[in-house]
This record gives C-alpha cells, sequence and structure tokens, in this order.
C-alpha cells in the first residue's frame, strides 16, 4: 500500500490535494439545493455533503463555506428559512454538475443549466421538476465549524414528494429505482448496484438477506 | 408523485420513518471506524455519516449519538485523541454491518466479526486490514448538535494507507476500482458505476467528459 504522511499532505499543490481528500470519504450523495433570494431569483447549486442528522425530528444538515465570498445558497436561506433537496439522478447529473460554475447572482442556474424550476403548495423555495426524490426543510439551525471556517446547516424535512413505485412497505425508499446518482472525489459520478438489503444485526445472529422489499 | 406531509411524518412509527428518513439523503459512505480504550481494547464500528469538511487542512467529520448511552466509539476518541476509519469494500461489507450490533464494551468486534485488526507506526487505533483505503486521524474538535443531541467529530487527516493502484495522477482516488460500498436507509449495501468524470464547471462553458484519469 502506498503510505502518505502528514507532512506530504501539506506540501501537495491545492488541487491534487483537493482531489485526494475529497476521496477519502467515500461514495457522496449528490442533490441539488434551490432556494430564492429576498429579490425573487431563483438558485440551485449541487452539494455532496447532504448528511443524516435525524429521524425525530426529522434533521437533515449540509456543509457550505463561509458567506465571505458571495453564497447565494446560504444568503438566500438565512432570508427565506427555507430551501429544498433534490436527489440528482441519471437523467440530469451532467446539468446538476454546472450549478457549480460561478454564475452571477442575476443569473439563474435553473435557465443556465436547462433544469425545470417547479413551485409546490405555498413553500417559497424552487424544487427541481427532474427530481423523483425531493424534499422541503425548514431551517433550523447553523452551526460554525470554527477550525476551517465552515458551516453546518441544519433543517427539519417538512414536505417530501417521491415516485410513488420506489416507497417500500417498511418504509425504505429504493434510490436505485430512481436511478438516483452518488459523487466520489470532486467530479465523478456513479450510479449504484445493490448487493442486499441485510437484517438488523444483533450479536450472536447470522445476518439475513433481505430483498429490496425488506423481507426475508 | 407521492407526498407526505409534515404531519404524516410525525404519525408513522419510529421504525419506519427511520427508513424512509435515512434515505433522504441519498447513497451514503460506508466506513468502519477503529479505536481503543484506555485499557488497549480494540473497537470498531460502521458509520454512514462520515463528511468531508475541507482539504486544507484536511478535515473529516462524522455524526454520533450522544453518550447518555455507552458509545465505545465516542468514549475512546475522547481518551485517545485518535481514531481511524477504514472504507468499506465489498469483500467485507457483511463483516462491517455485523459491527452495528450491540456487543459490550468487552466484546472485540474485530474478534467477532473476523476482521484483522493491524496496527501502524505508532498510532494508538486499530486499522482494518482488509479495507484498501484508510487513515488514522488526531481528534480536533467535538461540536454538539443541540438540535438533538448528536455531536459532530471532527478530525485532522495524519496518515493514509491506499492501494496504489487506485491513486491517479491528479489526486482523485479510484474508489470503483477498490470495490468501496455505499449504503442507502439503513440496511442496503451498492456497489457503484461510473457514469464518467467531468471538467471543472465554468459558465457558458459546455463540461467535457474526463477518462478515470482525469484526461480528456
Amino acid at each position: 500500500m502506498k503510505y502518505i504522511s502528514h507532512k506530504e499532505l501539506t506540501k501537495m499543490t491545492s488541487r491534487y490535494r483537493a482531489q485526494m481528500i475529497n476521496s477519502l470519504s467515500g461514495f457522496k450523495s449528490a442533490n441539488l439545493i434551490g432556494t430564492c433570494s429576498k429579490d425573487k431569483a431563483n438558485n440551485l447549486a449541487i452539494f455532496s455533503s447532504v448528511v443524516h442528522l435525524g429521524s425525530s425530528p426529522a434533521l437533515v444538515g449540509f456543509i457550505t463555506r463561509p458567506d465571505t465570498v458571495e453564497r447565494h445558497t446560504l444568503n438566500n436561506i438565512k432570508c427565506s428559512q427555507r430551501y429544498t433537496i433534490n436527489q440528482v439522478n441519471k437523467s440530469f447529473w451532467r446539468e446538476a454538475h454546472q450549478t457549480s460554475a460561478r454564475y452571477e447572482a442575476d443569473e439563474c442556474e435553473f435557465k443556465k443549466t436547462g433544469l425545470t424550476a417547479e413551485y409546490i403548495d405555498n413553500i417559497n423555495a424552487p424544487f427541481v421538476k427532474e427530481s423523483r426524490l425531493k424534499y422541503a426543510l425548514a431551517l433550523k439551525e447553523i452551526v460554525p465549524i470554527e477550525l476551517n471556517g465552515t458551516l453546518l446547516v441544519i433543517g427539519e424535512v417538512t414536505d417530501i414528494f417521491c415516485d410513488e413505485q420506489a416507497i417500500k412497505a417498511d418504509g425504505y425508499l429504493d434510490l436505485e429505482s430512481l436511478n438516483t446518482v452518488a459523487i466520489t472525489g470532486l467530479d465523478s459520478y456513479h450510479t449504484g448496484s445493490r448487493l442486499s438489503r441485510v437484517s438488523y444485526a444483533k450479536p450472536g445472529c447470522a445476518l439475513q438477506d433481505l430483498s429490496v422489499d425488506g423481507e426475508i
């Protein structure tokens, strides 16, 4: 195995190090976050750092850089207190990646990429019509991470929209059937191939394979 | 599309809701965290919440529940200030899942699952020999998330070990070549199939496909 020391890490070019360190965490989720500014301008940005925080209440977090440079997503969430998270699937992963380009605040990523903004009910943040699993959140807390100035933005899930066929009897959502994609590193996109679902692990009990429906 | 309201979410059984909410974030990383207690007992536990926080310095975080019940991983990290993160691959994903069983503090997950503890240099936390991409961390901060009592544990990457063939010329690590797995929901494991790597996104420029080596 190749060994890379802390000293070697610090000597790498920033781009090389970013590629490598971004690969360490493993497969990452691919999500588009939709927001609306106080001037009613839609914003859409891809994030690979969405993380589950808890189910009761239903809390989802994501990491963002600070707003020392202009961060439209963060600014909009602070202002409107609302946002949407839209899973990226195989039918629009390139458009999703393109949202990471540095557009100006008055340039709409929906228009620039050809994705379709969709408003549902009275939620004042745009959804991505092309996404097959998406949800609205209400901002609960922004936790500063002082070590490097990043922020953990935490929202409570208020409304979920999901293709009905993906919802299994035990509540599991079959992301493969939605063609949801994953990210590795900074720029690689992947679909998933299920090995199996498995039973709840208990000491002294052999795991059992489960079907996608959660049955033995 | 199926619509699920906030009210419906609160009425679900806790198990059903946990399955559904754990599916919302998308594909999650599968990592084993290795620690050592003050009594030199090894502990190994699977986490699906490892998240990239920054490359310079190289910071990686993970979410854990509070230590109001016994949390061996958290207790050991607080004590030793050191831990390892080991990517789970296709050759031992079942053993990795089995570490989530509630073993007692004096029961070693390595022995119980058949995985092999490996000590490297003077790092006082065990690695998983079967893992092909693993790294040691030094604890930097434990950030409390007061909304639900969880904790964001942040470490700085100090030493990386990776199968040499997976390291590409631009620093990207080819996780597919390592057979690294991803998780969806609470209990489903997946390998990845690359759609493509793509170029850095810029306004007004079409994306270009890149090879796994990062070349056009």
